[in-house]
């Protein structure tokens, strides 16, 4: 079978469906009718339908989606059905938050380590997580088989620092730093820039405001 | 002139377009042509026209664009040429990130407070930002003309509040809790899920291994 390629558009919404999928086994839920789902979820079963027809779809006429299979299916699609070992990059409220966040292990992302290049952090733990220096990354990511690298430093050191991180053999970087990063193909980049999260979040007020004039 | 409603995904480009012009101010760069723009950005010198041509176009034949002026301008579209007073719930990693994110400030964000249920941080400050109790902020959003509601707490206190903030004047909730608020038309939402991002980090890794196999 060929296979196509798969939308960002429909990438972004598969963790959605996940999550959903997720709170209704929480329920005790097992199967769910195509229209119940689609109008939890607020989009059209017609835009779930095409959007799981790409992964060989899932539902079976006259009986809808079984829940848990579903949930299980996309978490696999995901690449969540394994373990993937990530390291921290700056160990600041933003590094914390994330070396606090329980909900990451329970999805099959571990936080094996944090780095800073603070002499006063290093060696500390937080969360039960170990603060190593900076100037270790290379031989800890190497040595420990991390895949994915949370970069939450300033933008100039998150740039110098994904340099260094080409042909370590981590394939993503996740990128909290306000700057697109240039890295070889064989580094997955996923971006969180909040400064465009809010700018987009006052676009929609004052546009709001406007069409209600 | 008929305002036809302009899509998600150009939203999205703003913030990025405004970015990289920031940077090139930054720089000293007067003008642009849509060619080394299209370049710099990564995308397409048609895409690029067709996006701005949504507000009526800014670049002139020959000339490329004036950064200063396209900066301002973008900046007008997405409502950042005034001030955004903004409140963030929840005084963990997550609270102090933000309250201690310069970068906000110099964009017209301004965060007044924050709230959080522990006794224990009500009345301190953080980065020079008082810690109010979660009981006085609907008070506080009535007396301080807050437009924004940042919600760094967990999923079920996330929906709880924002039952308790419809009515208070506010126009946007920033959320970072893991679930979709249900509020009316009248508040915007936008959605900072970290768990959604990861899952796609970690699709398009898998998803990247196995082309290149």
């Amino acid at each position: 079978m060929e296979q196509r390629p798969i939308s960002q558009a429909i990438i972004k919404r598969l963790p959605r469906y996940y999550r959903y999928l997720g709170e209704l086994i929480a329920q005790g839920v097992e199967r769910i009718s195509s229209n119940e789902f689609s109008k939890l979820m607020g989009v059209t079963a017609s835009q779930i339908r095409q959007d799981l027809n790409n992964f060989g779809g899932f539902g079976q006429q006259g009986y809808g989606y079984n829940v848990k299979n579903l949930y299980e299916e996309i978490g696999k699609i995901l690449g969540i059905d394994r373990v993937h070992n990530i390291i921290v990059v700056g160990a600041g409220n933003f590094g914390r938050a994330l070396a606090g966040y329980s909900d990451f292990e329970r999805r099959g992302f571990r936080i094996k380590a944090l780095f800073d290049r603070d002499p006063e952090k290093v060696g500390h733990e937080i969360n039960g997580i170990e603060v190593h220096s900076i100037d270790e990354i290379q031989d800890y990511i190497r040595e420990n088989n991390i895949e994915i690298v949370a970069l939450t430093v300033p933008k100039a050191a998150a740039i110098d620092l994904a340099q260094k991180l080409v042909g370590t053999g981590i394939k993503g970087i996740w990128n909290f730093a306000h700057t697109d990063l240039k890295v070889p193909k064989d580094i997955v980049v996923e971006n969180v820039h909040l400064s465009e999260s809010i700018m987009r979040l006052s676009y929609n007020i004052v546009n709001h405001e406007k069409m209600e004039r």
